[in-house]
């Protein structure tokens, strides 16, 4: 489909074709194109575009991932098909290794997601095998994971291993949003390039975000975004 | 998957299984699942629950549809597959044609969508050609519409063409729900049962619902349900 720029929903409506294309390229799961749908709601709510909140935890993520002693960034398939050049680009600024942890778990997808990561210039990427949840070098080890778009069960179990957990999550009530150290709630297409350059600039230092205080705000920004638009209606 | 009745998000994970049946079964497409995602996030902003604002709603629906001399139930691949039923027990309580009309025109699966129905027990099912945009014995000469999930430029459409469009949208802010006559703001697996119960109990009279009024209090019930999640959170 041809979207003209001038489409009052451009900027959606592409990022939409990029996850159906990454779904027939064999990337992203059924489960993963009913998840995209939730984000284009909550990012509607947001107001489509980053927010001061959403600015600050990710500058708060630069710095803790600069201070790890084992980053790690967790891939799934719907992340590969949005921004794989800025996974990559984020790995190197933060010397993280790049892991591939499906929930819905299935072989061929795993391959096709962890090639598709090599094509955007990941010179390594480790993946979980079918009997561990996540690889004994990667995410087994790590001190700080990030983790962009992951499922609330997930998240409560990288809690329970002590893990440092850094999230992108458009909707600041869910488990994922709740659980994590730090919580971006942000799109992962926008967010994920402001994260990359934050990188580049920041220097290891330490943090005092507080979590709940910024999922307030965002649950704010929402209420606000909200008013304002069913008052434009 | 089998889920458990104990399971927190039972009823919303039912819906979604239905769904991807529904796409298995070659009745949803790939756009279906996205929209179905904004659905669910919409709904549990809604609080997953028929509200105040959507119950009127839906006894002022049920008096347009029985007043109405021609009315048409308009039927794509996600009502097909959510509620089959309660649109033939709809279509039987209103004297209304159902006419299948695709978003994503696909032969194929307009017979399938058809044949559902069918089964579901419709006893006629009007079908859009592909050089029409509806049958000429349905939508063309029908005076009220339902649309239980439609697409904006469509009830736009509707709208111009002079029908008096009920519609199914559980975001108030949508195109759809602000060009309607009457918006329903609820689940259609909810919704659509209370509404046929209301057909037959009501009574082809007038009614004075006010649309905008009425989709500003869902507005309202969507920012006091953030207010509950958020301090419970």
């Amino acid at each position: 489909m041809n979207i003209p720029k001038s489409h009052p929903r451009f900027v959606s409506l592409s990022i939409r074709e990029k996850i159906v294309k990454g779904y027939n390229d064999g990337l992203v799961a059924k489960e993963g194109l009913l998840a995209h749908g939730r984000g284009e709601a909550f990012d509607y709510l947001v107001g489509e575009k980053t927010t001061k909140t959403a600015k600050a935890a990710i500058k708060a993520a630069a710095t803790k991932l600069l201070s790890a002693q084992n980053p790690v960034i967790s891939v799934n398939g719907n992340v590969a098909a949005l921004c794989p050049k800025e996974i990559v680009q984020l790995a190197e600024a933060t010397k993280a290794n790049i892991e591939v942890n499906l929930f819905y778990y299935d072989e061929a997808r795993k391959k096709k997601i962890e090639k598709s990561l090599k094509k955007a210039g990941a010179k390594q990427v480790l993946v979980d095998s079918p009997r561990c949840i996540v690889d004994k070098d990667g995410i087994f080890v790590a001190d700080v994971v990030l983790v962009p778009l992951e499922d609330g069960d997930r998240t409560e179990a990288l809690k329970k291993m002590g893990k440092t957990v850094i999230a992108f999550d458009l909707n600041p009530l869910s488990r994922t949003a709740q659980k994590a150290d730090i919580t971006i709630v942000d799109n992962v297409t926008r967010g994920m390039r402001l994260l990359v350059s934050a990188c580049k600039k920041s220097k290891p230092t330490k943090t005092n975000f507080n979590n709940r205080r910024a999922l307030s705000s965002a649950v704010s920004e929402i209420k606000n975004n909200l008013r304002r638009r069913g008052s434009l209606a």
